[in-house]
């Protein structure tokens, strides 16, 4: 009793913001208690009007006006709920993304729409002008200086960055706005009060937990996205997709999806282009005679290490450019990082702590294992599979079903794919990698892993062990063709139909978690229409945003750039490891990878719901797994001549040793200048390591300069004092 | 006419100081210029009274007692000039080492002692209090402050790092006290107007050239060397090389010898403790059935990888604790970094500029080649001694002579070496690379790649041309053997009894530059004793500095780890190339290795002049050289493997073909696990890494700080006056 009252007592002296629908069923019936909670409700009715005063003075107070009822702000986030959630959940949720900060509140302005009973409860969010200027700085968000530097902006400085003809409301551009919403809408935490969502007594919340992403994972929000900008879009794509040969414009695609997306299409367009080398090799190789193709073959794998060597100098520049150089794994961590609260070792801010060797731990001792396992029966899989195609080859009365087991092989894989990529993104989630980089690298070296096996193993089989060249070549064509083929259907035609049939025939999407019905039709069937009487600002019925949040709600939401790199990737491994079977690849490559950036392009812009921009420093894990690629090709390519008969009879009075030995020399070569080349070509261009210096010796002087001019002063003042005639 | 009048006119209008000894043998005997000089002459006679009457102030004004003949400061520099140079030569000398910094001088005190003629004329220099602390501050020498943390000393934060017990004369170490008069006299850069060393016309300067690097090299400046600490050295052998089981004593070690000799220690101990492995792997392989043999050795080579990468982390912490590791390419230039005076691009500081592309073109087109040429002749020498020694063996009547080759060989080697290591030093020396690390580094490359053909390539010839592996082992053992009984005679008993020798019998040593004397003849006959009438302080004639000045002077001077770790390096390379032949290398490598760091410590602290101390952040290019040998130890040892005939006895039925293979997939996996290895070992520590980003936050942050209160403020006024109310 003594400690229950304590405990209430202290829990009550600390918090700073308790939502008004505390749980009583907890069978907390003590009289004392419930004078306890009287006083709370006393002081949460209190408080609540407080924050309301508060949020009109803001909202009114900036510009002098009252815009809540005559000029709300643009929506810049629009969040979906589901409509059958209680009332007590959304209030406290409203709550949340509207409260003061120091009462672990998001601080944006929180707008309903006239209600449509069919598409959930929609809200959009913004924010106000001072708001969107301190999130700015407390994001550590890049900005051009007025002298074109790439500068962390702080409010202080803000001469420095807002042009003279500039108005400062068109300072942060939309889709930087954008991004601060999410990202404060991300940060809001659970406080140590709230232990539970309101209305969901078994959805436990922990200190520090983002209170979004838990609502995300319970279907409780269904959906998050900006909105597009029709101007900005129509421009975008006149200069992007619609031209056959223009450049792409990266500094527009940068500022309207950010660095992340615009990296990916920086990737497309160097490594395409790249491409032609291996291109005119693949033309001159089945022009020339057979004695002639290693020397094509090593000069295409000496291309493959400059070209990525010379892709990761030029990724470093442009983050250099775009500010996103710097960033680090101690920098701010993901909202789903798990931790208790405390303060950061670096930044002294008050963030999630979790001890690094935890991960490590769970890296090293269970996923790696699982995914070894996962790539074992994979590989047993394939192998079963070439086993059976065998048998009934071999069996005359079953030759009809001899394509069967690789039609069966194809779908299991399919099936394979789809449970492995949610282990995948279970494990990396649970190992609680600290920033999103990590968190990404992490879950693409496991899917990569994966894929390799699926896509690439059956080629090395069939090269090595089955040592059949003709089927070789046949297998990677049918493969990187049919790939290919899919692909881009997948990718752009069928979003395009679905998207008519969307539209034209009305049909409801269904929720996208398929956890929510089950569990809504528990709870949330008391009040049906939960935001009608709300005490939020409405747009007005005929507001266009309405029917653009609803048309934009009802498209595909855009995964982030993991399919788009992977589609590089096998492209890549089809193209490169077996290059001298089948040099003619790389033409295929170039062809597709130009329909490729426009069709990716136009399904970004007009596809997809717009996406959050992303801020990166490079392509992550892709570099390496493309690094890794490029050196297996050495192996693979030296091991396909070693076995080409045509070459062997070229020597006949090399025994068979000198021959194996020969094509492991020249392997050790290649390897050797593989490694010279990583040396010798600097991970930065010069002038990229200068800029970097400089900054870094600037932020160094900034404090020494002040006191420079006292030294001497101080010195001669010390010395004629405190110390006498000790010796020199 | 006119030009001539605009460029003297000019450079009297620029100057700050012009030595006094301008040479009038030029041929203008022009009126015009000569009342010009006249008048140069003029001021210059005024600035050197100035300067005189400053330099009395600092020596005098200290502490407010005349020092001059009472008390001299301490000695921190000896600088040995040659005694036959002519007075004017030592007078401008003297002028730039004590003259002020605007004047391109070094501003440090000069002392003579009483003349002795046999020793030529010796300077000892010093620095005034203040000069110390401003030095100190313009170096960015690292310093811990009281609450133990390592940054960079400022003059502005004295307080901060002086204990409250401490007196502020104690705060810098005679050792650093010694790298600041040596950086000092370094960075003493010639002026526009030097255009050559007076009283040597032929004796070119250009501007912002080391004044006292071509002193040196001109043979003018035969020794410079700081002065032992009797009392230091004494308490340092006691803990160090006095004890044989003891820790060694880095921290006293790096306070008295610097971050790279300290490094060398501890990369010697802990390499000797990682060898315990090897050792006892060593003394099992002989011990087992030879069908286990792999186990061992790829164990052994696993070892390998995981010990440098375990190094790596290790030296970076310790570059964490001295705070070298923040140095990199852009820091300060070496002295003899040779290129135009200009604004530097990160400090905006004065110092040489040249392009780094040009050091690139220099590395490849020339450098590179000839240093493989080298490498060739070296490796076509070994081939014809193998071939002669073949021939002797094959005919009966040479047999008497059949290990004259090898002897003749090694004679041969012996002499390439000296002219290959004076070519690669020149060669590095033009290449002209800005810091001393990258000096280092590229001429460690140069030379390893040459002491790798010397030591490695015959092993390699008898290993798998000769495939002889009885010849092996024993090659290998008495090359072992031999090379580490000939280092530590020639390290440490060598020296020993030379410095009996000399002191005992009283030999004067030689110049130190072969040049000089030819030079000396032609021009300095004139005056003989130059330091007599110099009115700079002398030294009392029975001060101890001056006999302990001229004996250090006599011993031989520390060139560098270089040696030092080649030795390691060559044993490296006989323990783990070939360890499946000869295990128990590792085990003499141990017992030499315990010797020599006793012989080491012994030979820096009582045979050799104090080496100046030298700031590094890691081993350099010998990390890589490491690294490539244990990739390499990879092959050798599947080779050897392969080789094998007792493990050949043991599989029967394989085939030829198969069997290499089955050694190619051996080494390709060991491969791929040194490459994750590598991967997976981060190279710092977390808690380094922590450190790191902290402390770049804080400079961050550090002007952000001050500003942050301003900001709610300056937006709140902001908004009211300039925007009105133009939309969100």
């Amino acid at each position: 009793m003594e400690t229950k009252f304590n405990v209430l007592e202290t829990r009550i002296g600390d918090r700073k913001s308790v939502s008004s629908d505390l749980n009583f069923a907890d069978g907390e019936d003590d009289p004392f208690i419930s004078s306890l909670w009287g006083i709370h409700k006393t002081l949460d009715a209190l408080r609540g009007n407080m924050h309301k005063r508060v949020f009109d003075a803001e909202t009114i107070g900036d510009d002098g006006s009252d815009i809540e009822d005559t000029q709300l702000p643009p929506t810049y986030v629009v969040v979906q709920l589901d409509p059958k959630i209680p009332k007590t959940t959304l209030v406290w949720l409203i709550d949340k993304i509207s409260g003061k900060k120091r009462d672990g509140g998001g601080e944006l302005i929180v707008m309903k729409q006239p209600l449509n009973p069919d598409d959930g409860s929609i809200l959009h969010l913004s924010a106000t002008k001072m708001k969107f200027l301190e999130a700015a700085e407390e994001m550590e968000l890049m900005k051009e200086d007025r002298i074109g530097v790439m500068r962390e902006f702080t409010v202080a400085s803000l001469e420095d960055f807002v042009p003279e003809d500039m108005h400062l409301d068109d300072f942060l551009t939309p889709s930087e706005r954008q991004t601060i919403v999410k990202h404060e809408l991300d940060n809001i935490r659970a406080l140590a009060e709230d232990d539970h969502i309101p209305g969901f007594p078994t959805y436990s919340l922990y200190e520090g937990q983002s209170i979004f992403h838990v609502c995300q994972k319970w279907g409780i929000v269904t959906k998050v996205y900006p909105l597009h900008d029709d101007e900005a879009i129509k421009r975008l794509g006149k200069q992007w997709y619609w031209t056959v040969f223009g450049k792409q414009p990266f500094e527009d695609i940068r500022l309207y999806f950010g660095e992340s997306i615009t990296l990916y299409f920086n990737f497309l367009g160097f490594y395409t282009y790249t491409l032609a080398i291996p291109v005119l090799l693949g033309f001159l190789q089945m022009l020339v005679s057979t004695e002639t193709i290693p020397f094509f073959c090593i000069f295409n794998v000496v291309w493959v290490t400059l070209v990525l060597e010379i892709w990761r100098r030029n990724s470093n520049e442009l983050a250099f450019k775009w500010g996103t150089i710097g960033m680090t794994s101690m920098d701010e961590p993901r909202p789903n990082f798990k931790g208790a609260m405390g303060y950061d070792a670096i930044t002294g801010k008050i963030q999630p702590q979790s001890p690094r060797y935890m991960t490590y731990v769970k890296m090293y001792a269970v996923s790696l294992p699982i995914v070894f396992i996962c790539m074992l029966l994979a590989f047993v899989i394939m192998m079963v599979s070439f086993w059976v195609e065998d048998y009934l080859k071999q069996n005359e009365e079953y030759i009809q079903f001899v394509s069967l087991p690789s039609i069966i092989y194809s779908v299991v894989v399919l099936i394979m794919n789809i449970y492995y990529r949610s282990l995948a993104t279970y494990l990396t989630e649970w190992e609680n990698h600290r920033t999103q980089s990590q968190y990404d690298r992490h879950r693409v070296t496991k899917l990569v892993l994966f894929e390799f096996v699926n896509n690439f193993l059956s080629l090395f089989y069939i090269a090595f062990i089955v040592q059949d060249m003709e089927m070789l070549r046949s297998q990677l064509q049918t493969m990187l063709i049919i790939s290919q083929a899919i692909n881009n259907f997948l990718e752009t035609v069928q979003p395009l139909a679905v998207k008519y049939y969307v539209m034209k025939f009305k049909i409801a999407d269904k929720p996208a978690n398929p956890n929510t019905p089950r569990i809504f039709r528990e709870k949330g069937s008391e009040d049906n229409t939960p935001l009608k009487d709300l005490e939020i600002p409405q747009l007005l019925p005929d507001d266009p945003r309405i029917k653009q949040a609803m048309a934009e709600g009802k498209m595909e939401s855009y995964e982030g750039t993991y399919d788009d790199y992977l589609e590089l990737f096998i492209q890549f491994g089809y193209v490169f490891l077996f290059s001298s079977v089948y040099p003619i690849a790389a033409l295929w490559a170039v062809f597709n990878n130009v329909i490729e950036m426009r069709g990716d392009a136009f399904k970004l812009c007009r596809l997809f719901q717009r996406p959050f921009s992303r801020r990166v420093k490079d392509i992550g894990a892709w570099q390496r797994a493309f690094e890794v690629l490029g050196a297996l090709s050495i192996l693979t390519n030296c091991g396909i001549l070693y076995l080409s008969p045509q070459l062997r009879r070229g020597a006949p009075g090399v025994s068979e040793v000198e021959w194996i030995l020969m094509f492991v020399l020249l392997e050790h070569v290649l390897l050797g200048v593989r490694y010279i080349l990583h040396i010798a070509i600097s991970e930065k261009p010069e002038w990229v390591r200068v800029a970097l210096a400089k900054k870094s010796y600037e932020w160094k002087q900034a404090l020494k300069f002040e006191r420079s001019q006292k030294n001497r002063r101080l010195l001669t003042r010390k010395f004629k004092t405190d110390h006498g005639t000790h010796g020199q």
